[in-house]
């Protein structure tokens, strides 16, 4: 199956709220002649609709507490709008897009994460399996998937999962049928060696690199459970990862992960 | 093709906004065998969201005009927050539900309606083109649908579309394909000859009937649209059609149609 590339691509919060980076970036994934698929966060649009509605975000250590209205703001803002604004966008780009989230054809199924002393994480779902077989059958038709970060737990309940996690998590299980390329595209031009020099991209990032970074303190916080799942992710199957800008979609650039 | 059946139920607002009322026609539905495809509309959530966000509906003549914050709230609703809900639920009863919009796999291809006079309608949408090759591949594939009323024009801008018209355009486009049985599912029992007496279920409604009842009045208003649709689906090669209540998803009710 080595000639069965799948390419899946994770676009980030910064690049979907600016409309001037969005649509070139679409524009370069609709040029892809893969099959592939994009999977969305959610960027601020969900913030601006909670403040609007008086709806308090509430978290904790940095993790967003979903509880039942805000899951069904993310619902309508993740699964709705954002995603079928990028949907009507690859099309009239000629890209044969077919939006869904976990619940659709049941593509990836979760449950809802355990409270955790006083912590109650509300509809946050932590992912159990994805269905590759109807993915499988979706991109075999020649339908190029865009994933919003929403899943289910087959129960009948939607369930708030992180987008980079879902990239992973499907990376690694669409490797049994295909050999997957992942790419992270965010704001930045790749992993930086100093977070004040734009410019300070670096190449690549060896697992033994990212250990020694993690203990000593020179990868960012931010960056580490991103790196962790990208890495998670190549030890299951995945081919290769890259974090990158959106000049990543068309040329090689940013930075490329390596055993 | 005699044996290729394909069910398509709309079903309306009022029951999409009682729980007690979708959740076993929910169950219902996924109980069904052939190949099928839920149409769903918007129900009072829209509006009521519309209402939390101090966006004064506009309408003219009974028609929501569609402005730019309008289509985002209706893209949110139909296409991220209920639709997914039903899939959702769906799922849960076993049966591989995929949920769309017209954007996706370019389903439905729909124009701005043109202004009239000074009335301009905004984001809604006059449909062009089913793709009914798209949609053949995901029902041969083993999926049943949910399609939101939403609809793009194949240039990036999504329109808002009455479900009424996207199931019995549906109907009529897929009559290519399969034997088509379309049932429109509200919150009455059927067509009522005394719309003060719900048990007036008119049994059969012909052609001839339905033209007569047009010019003496004995039709009223809000059904003369919703039979006009379906009995030009009829002529355009839509096997049947029945206007029902839920009960009507699993045995034989309501008002049947006939050229």
């Amino acid at each position: 199956m080595s000639d069965n590339q799948l390419v899946i691509i994770k676009v980030g919060g910064n690049v979907l709220d600016n409309e001037a980076v969005l649509m070139p970036f679409l524009s370069d994934f609709a040029k892809i002649k893969t099959p592939k698929i994009l999977v969305h966060g959610g960027g601020k649009i969900a913030d601006v609709l909670l403040k609007k509605l008086n709806i308090l975000p509430q978290k904790v250590e940095g993790r967003r507490i979903t509880d039942a209205e805000t899951l069904e703001v993310v619902t309508m803002v993740y699964g709705g709008l954002i995603n079928k604004k990028i949907v009507a966008q690859l099309q009239s780009c000629g890209c044969n897009a077919l939006g869904l989230t976990g619940a659709d054809g049941n593509a990836m199924r979760a449950h809802k994460r355990k409270s955790k002393g006083n912590v109650d994480y509300g509809f946050a779902g932590d992912v159990d399996k994805v269905q590759t077989k109807n993915l499988k059958k979706l991109l075999d038709a020649g339908f190029d998937l865009v994933f919003a970060p929403i899943t289910h737990d087959k129960k009948g309940q939607l369930l708030n999962t992180n987008a980079d996690t879902i990239a992973s998590t499907l990376a690694t299980a669409m490797s049994k049928h295909f050999v997957v390329n992942l790419k992270y595209v965010f704001e930045k031009k790749g992993v930086l060696s100093d977070p004040n020099d734009d410019n300070s991209v670096i190449k690549k990032i060896k697992l033994s690199d990212f250990e020694t970074g993690k203990s000593d303190g020179s990868i960012s916080d931010g960056m580490i459970p991103k790196l962790q799942n990208a890495f998670d992710a190549m030890k299951n199957g995945v081919k290769s990862v890259v974090i990158c800008g959106t000049e990543g979609v068309r040329a090689k650039a940013g930075t490329k992960l390596k055993l």
